[in-house]
């Protein structure tokens, strides 16, 4: 199944890309100036064969587990803070319920292996490969075939919201001691330094980064992944929550669906899914940039950006959404705005020229 | 009338600011964990003396002069393209008409010195202090009363905006060359050498860049800036545009407005405005980086953050717009999400308290 959904993904449409980039070099504005929304519009024409894409049907799942790596007792929030979320997602009540509704987006949580029992819930689904993965400071996290396992479910999950009409997919996570797992995977692809990718803007004391760094180390050590296979190093560093995110991320990219990225968790899954399959590239988006730096080593080494600076560390989906919202204003642009011919400006005659010329040249 | 603005420029309300921010800790999430966009909520309470804000009444103020020094030909826009862009914006074609109704925001076009005669248009407003300003290679662009009587231009516009209702007022800008002036205001009180202020992701060819360079220094020189008196560097090297953002952003401030700058002509206005009234600080409100590295020069000058990394080079006050978006964010998190009171987690006895002990630790 993960061979058939790779073999499946295929490049962007370039016709509707280069049909998309004649609309916005005529439009009211000086050419490319603006940047970053003019390429996510023409990402958005690739990804959708649509030279003018008007609306997005979007969705944002949620992928949720728990670490064995947790009971380190590195963070300050316990395993049960995971299932207290879980209850305010479901009742609405969640930061990220907020963000979704403001970008129109259906709302998923998956339970990939929470460590606690989740009873029946509005808007969770329940497909918990184990409660919690095992301690990665004493061997892998899981097996190889629980990986796979959870990579066929976040699949088959990104199938069914494509399905259902979405061609825009957000991906959040839950999980305590997450970030551990998600820089120890990111380490086995960047020369950075564990001790900077560990950093974050937290209170975390120098004794207790230390050992972050440490456990980083080891479990890398102890577990000895291997690079050239992504499902390794992610069954041996990975969580099932990020499993199942690389599953999303490939069954999307399969289905034609924007993929946007939330943070660090899910921009190490981004980085797995395109050593499994480098065209997935082209249908990442990046949204923010969370404290964690390991997250920026990760986007640069998929070799794709991220807008948003807001230091934003709750995870769930929020920067996605906030992404999303810039996904909305480039097809306002690419929309709403009019073209020379459209605009019919009363101009001198080299008027619409000269400013066409205006490439990149602030005035 | 500036130094009655500027002494009656209060303090933010900082009782408002604890409640509000004890609302912020109550809510259903981390402590702090939506980082920025909480501290836009607690300033915007602190601005309006409201503990929990509801709504925003907008405007986008764009000022638009032309430049003297734009006669040294750096960049491709010649100066007919102001014009162009008044009758875009005017007839609700131009980038920014689509970016302010997204955000709900009017949006008035005030011509401080457009160097051409611009006809009576909707949305427009004359208030022409002569056309364009004398090229700052030759000497002050404007003379003191200039500056002045734009500054206070700037206070009276903004002051009928807050009458008309307006609590946050977003600045924008057209005019050929205004980076160059702005840069070299920049200048005036930075250490960082003006071959780095002046760098832009453009095409400026490497000749093109170094007379650009030799301009700026060579304005400072010849026209020699009293730092410690703002006036004074603004008439020698400033534009009537920036000039009347520096008068709308003092208005706004004693108004009790939020400012939300747009790129690099506003940082250099709102620059000024703070040292002629550091109070002013606190009203201001960073939006994105545009290419100019200038701008993050003069935000961090003043001291204050911006949030989007979207390469955006339009001005025109796109910036801004796209800034207020983030703050309807800040307040949907205030407003829209539920406390630990209202939500009535079933949680363990320690439930909520180890998630609010959770401060600045991602799990």
């Amino acid at each position: 199944m993960i061979q058939d959904t790779i073999s499946s993904i295929k490049p962007l449409d370039t016709v509707a890309m280069e049909k998309c980039q004649i609309r916005l070099d005529n439009l009211t504005k000086p050419l490319g100036s603006l940047h970053a929304l003019e390429h996510l519009a023409r990402q958005l024409s690739g990804i959708t064969g649509n030279p003018r894409p008007r609306t997005l049907k979007k969705s944002i799942l949620i992928m949720a587990g728990d670490h064995g790596v947790a009971t380190e007792e590195l963070t300050a929030s316990p395993q049960v803070a995971t299932v207290q979320r879980v209850h305010q997602l479901s009742q609405g009540s969640a930061a990220i319920n907020i963000f979704a509704a403001h970008v129109a987006a259906d709302l998923l949580l998956v339970d990939m292996g929470i460590a606690d029992e989740i009873p029946s819930l509005p808007s969770v689904r329940n497909e918990k490969i184990a409660c919690a993965t095992n301690n990665i400071t004493q061997g892998p996290a899981m097996t190889r075939e629980q990986a796979i396992k959870a990579i066929e479910i976040g699949i088959t999950i990104a199938n069914e919201e494509i399905k259902k009409g979405a061609n825009v997919l957000g991906v959040g996570e839950m999980g305590i001691a997450n970030t551990i797992s998600s820089a120890a995977i990111i380490a086995c692809y960047s020369q950075v330094p564990v001790a900077t990718l560990a950093g974050e803007d937290s209170n975390l004391s120098q004794g207790l980064f230390d050992k972050k760094v440490a456990i980083i180390n080891h479990s890398i050590t102890i577990n000895s992944p291997n690079r050239n296979d992504p499902v390794d190093v992610l069954a041996k560093l990975g969580g099932f929550e990020t499993a199942g995110l690389v599953g999303v991320i490939l069954g999307a990219a399969a289905g034609k669906a924007s993929i946007v990225l939330d943070g660090l968790v899910t921009s190490a899954a981004a980085l797995l899914a395109v050593k499994m399959a480098p065209q997935v590239k082209d249908y990442l988006i990046g949204s923010h940039f969370p404290p964690e730096p390991a997250h920026k080593v990760a986007l640069d080494l998929i070799g794709i950006p991220a807008h948003l600076h807001l230091n934003i560390s709750s995870g769930e989906g929020i920067g996605a959404a906030l992404g999303m919202s810039l996904l909305n204003a480039s097809l306002h642009v690419l929309n709403d705005m009019k073209t020379f011919g459209d605009a019919e400006v009363a101009v001198a005659q080299d008027g619409p020229g000269a400013l066409k010329q205006d490439k990149n040249v602030k005035d």
